[in-house]
């Protein structure tokens, strides 16, 4: 039933790629099937100006998609001179869900910036961003905390985050382009290791869901971030 | 327990006043308690690149802030030179939940752009401008139609919108602003008039949200929206 | 003659809505008949890098007009991403004539801003919002005063302002838009409580005019600028 | 009593530089005293959007300093990103004043362009490029109407403009920096050949002034804009 | 002697990796060590407004690095809102180097956009991009042939690029960012199959370089092209 | 042969006009020909952030063209709201060419801005600018000393800039506008008084050029920069 021939429950192959560069704090691609993101972690000793002088850090996310990542080239944002509403929107969404689980105390006046960009798109960018975000911070505070920059480990929880979505008729899991193009409903789930929601967004694209459809989708998503988390966990030991 | 004092499940006063301002095809100023938000909109005979030739007409929102409808002033977008990321994501929200109850076929090669402006925010302006929106919207429809701008109807569905949130530990409806800058979780709903939805946005704010709290809330939504929907018709009545 | 059927010398309706919006230190609803702004200021504690350390304040406005407080809607500054030469010219003038009434000096190091957002434009909304602003600035200094920001009054005259023109070649007072958009002179005169210019700026669209109309003019703009004057008192009065 | 020892009604020495640059349609170094400001007029086969098909002409003016045209480098507008309000304010003034002697239905569908680069600012910088751009445009016109892309002249009217002011208490004649910026009153005024106002601006800047003060600067504006159309003759005769 | 222990006159490891993504016409990822540069090449059918009616197509490059290309992050551009002055002038560069060996009346109304991403830099970026470009160019050209977008093939020549440089008193081959960082002298040259020059461009850094030490350093380049070019060949054998 | 008559080995009349305008620290009008490029040198007491505290000075350039320099009018970089890629190019190139000669160390912590406005454009703006700038830099620096703003004297060289290129088959130098837009190949030279080199920058425009090409082309410049270094020496001895 779906283009990919994959079960309504079933993820993309999911691959981390760590120390993908050489110079970021941690540096991972992240690739759900088709889809690559670059997930970058820079420390840098500053804070934004409204935590100056308060003992606390801060952590940021930036997105950016190359112009030829798509099926049709887009735009350079930095040629256009602006970046549009779905890069900010993505990215709020990214740096909202890494500070939840992120101690800002703990980091002293340390900014973290997560760059995240797509080196190809096939649905999903921003889930598969999340979820390497993930695997790139932990190499990047274990990288701080041995050169003592950060003394705290300031990270107090896992996450990860997937889409789930209703296509023809159907709740399924990890949309890719295809099926996101044509999807009556796209939602996109962000939880933590014990299951819990750390930002949850969903949009009717066809017609309105139902509470029922809702709860499917949740139980679906749940499933997949509970993989998603186990398979971060085992990267990181490699 | 509520700095209101308002039951959980109490929405704050709610108000249409319709015919706002002279010009706009439909201008509504909607107010949830103090938070007062001008719907405007406006039809022009233009559509998009994407659309043109195509017979289809489009609906598009644009959302500010009075640089003094905050308790300290913020900057004027026009004069920072661009509009921030908050603003892209709510204006790009309250589009995407309008175009969810608009037949664009219907509409022929035509833009309707809902100006959203919040004159005063005390929480919820986005709920607000959604739910004012419909109200705007009915009013421009039928003023296109006498003027035989429009031939058929093309809204085919109702809408509202509130927030819910867990504050001090327990769900509640319609948050002012005291209670959303010290909400430990917040999410905007949008549904029809069926109480089914059409966009959902959840963030943990404090700690990470579970399928039960989720479940509480979403019925405070809907119980929400059902009033919200009866007052928007009794405004139309008016 | 007028299409309004006022006497050539005849304001249009002027009304002060003070207290308008609840957040800003002075908010004034200003209404010349259907011309409606918004004067909202704001005291912040402090100064353009001109005056660092100068013990001086400074007194400054911005200007805006919602996209469709007008017949056709026009675009929103903010999406464009610059201000047009209209706006700035308008808030340039504005700003000026509010700091011919105002002690810098006994400011201290304070910044005014003084928002004037136009929520309906039938003609004359500079006149309308400097008119306006003088209202809301009294409230401001009194409200800053009364919590000891201020210590000294800064304010050592009153001003109002009025556009005349010459219309059907008739010399007008006060024109509306269907004047203004065919008038063949159109002049903005800004005068304080004794009857002396701080502001003029006239332009001719039709014909160049002559002194003596210039004369004609300007009588006509002091009697309507004293009427304005004692408006703006009995205002401040309730 | 005078920085430069002139008499309050005496002009700088005004010169008109013909030809200034080879390639514009018509080129004009245009000095008040040391104030030198070059005004190049380009023809091109465009229009507006708003005048297309409409066989109307349009003629508008662009304003620029160089960064060290004064006592201080500026920073360059190019650099910025943006035009000052100064720079829009006069820019808006220059192009209103010249369509006010023009005829654009005798254009056709050109557009003129006056460009006003100011190379070195001593006060007046606005009067003289209004006052030098008219001289240039009469070179430009001529220039199209031999090589037949104009058939009829569109100059019906002849324009000058100089600045008055209250200094040291005292009405004055075309002010340079020094003067105008510790100048009471600032006036600027555009008048034509037959001595009717053009445009008018007036600001007070210390105290607010008086009618008959009024008077007497525009008696004093009117003088020297007769002397500046005979200078502008001759020039053209040369 | 060199940081890296290369030979004054050797090359970095070069490596081609073609089909690095799956859209672009041509998609090469060039390293040249561990500067990793990825080259996309995207057709589309429109030419700019220079061309159009012409027959003629157009061949431009854009360049860009991500945030952490670098050994400290440096502001994503998009979020700056503009490219920087370096970026302008390396896809400049690019640009014009490549349309030496394209005949744009082969191409029809065709415009190629070549985006060159920087993901890892340790100096060369721009050497790298070019060569690079090269390869991709042959593939998207074959591709669009093979789809008969494209009758006849537009590139009439090979190129390749390579920095040469003065780095402590000796002349060296493909600086890497150690010694680029700290060179004398610092030359990028672009040259044909048949060892001509397209581009040269040199600056001193340190002192001023003499006519003998330009000699040995084009002849390093000459070389290093050489071998460049035989390794694209090999690639595109591949 | 040459569309001026020239000589292939002849430089235009070159021409430094000194103390250009009044204000700034050195202002140098220079001709090459038809080509007016002002330079002006502005000293402020401030260094870029990099170098706060380092007591070491800066250096940089800035370049526009006035609208109408050339013979089609081209867009205001101001009003476009940025500066061109071409622009960019100029600007970087005239500044590192500067701080080649220039001891930064020696400036203290000041900057010295040369703005290069061009003024009329016939080819070969970027040398005339180089070399004019010399000419105000000299004049900047001796006002600096005499004011005791400066104590040592930064500059420890002197260069000067000129174009050849290859233009119907024969190397030229200087190239005026009608030879530039059509030569074959285009290159930019800068060297000191010892002709070594400080730049080079060149171009195939139509024919990739041999080594002999180049060879013939550098000794025209190293020529043509010989009488440049003469003729501002003369200048700076008037």
């Amino acid at each position: 039933m779906r283009p990919s021939n994959r079960a309504p429950n079933e993820l993309r192959p999911v691959r981390f790629t760590r120390h993908y560069t050489k110079y970021a704090e941690g540096s991972v691609l992240t690739e759900f099937g088709d889809t690559k993101v670059l997930c970058n972690v820079s420390a840098e000793e500053r804070v934004p100006r409204f935590l100056k002088g308060t003992g606390q850090g801060w952590i940021t996310a930036e997105y950016g998609m190359l112009p030829r990542a798509t099926g049709t080239r887009s735009n350079r944002e930095a040629a256009q001179g602006r970046q549009g509403g779905r890069t900010m929107e993505i990215q709020r969404l990214i740096g909202r869900s890494l500070r939840a689980i992120v101690d800002l105390s703990a980091l002293g006046e340390l900014t973290l910036t997560v760059d995240c960009d797509v080196i190809q798109a096939d649905g999903g960018t921003r889930t598969a961003a999340i979820t390497g975000c993930y695997v790139a911070l932990i190499d990047a505070v274990n990288n701080l905390m041995k050169k003592s920059i950060l003394i705290h480990n300031p990270i107090h929880g896992q996450l990860a985050s997937v889409s789930v979505g209703i296509y023809k008729g159907i709740p399924i899991l990890d949309l890719d382009y295809r099926e996101d193009s044509s999807a009556e409903t796209d939602m996109n789930v962000v939880m933590n290791e014990s299951g819990a929601f750390i930002e949850i967004q969903g949009t009717a694209e066809g017609h309105a869901f139902r509470m029922n459809e809702l709860y499917t989708m949740l139980d679906l998503a749940k499933n997949g971030i509970e993989t998603l988390i186990t398979k971060q966990s085992q990267a990181l030991l490699r």
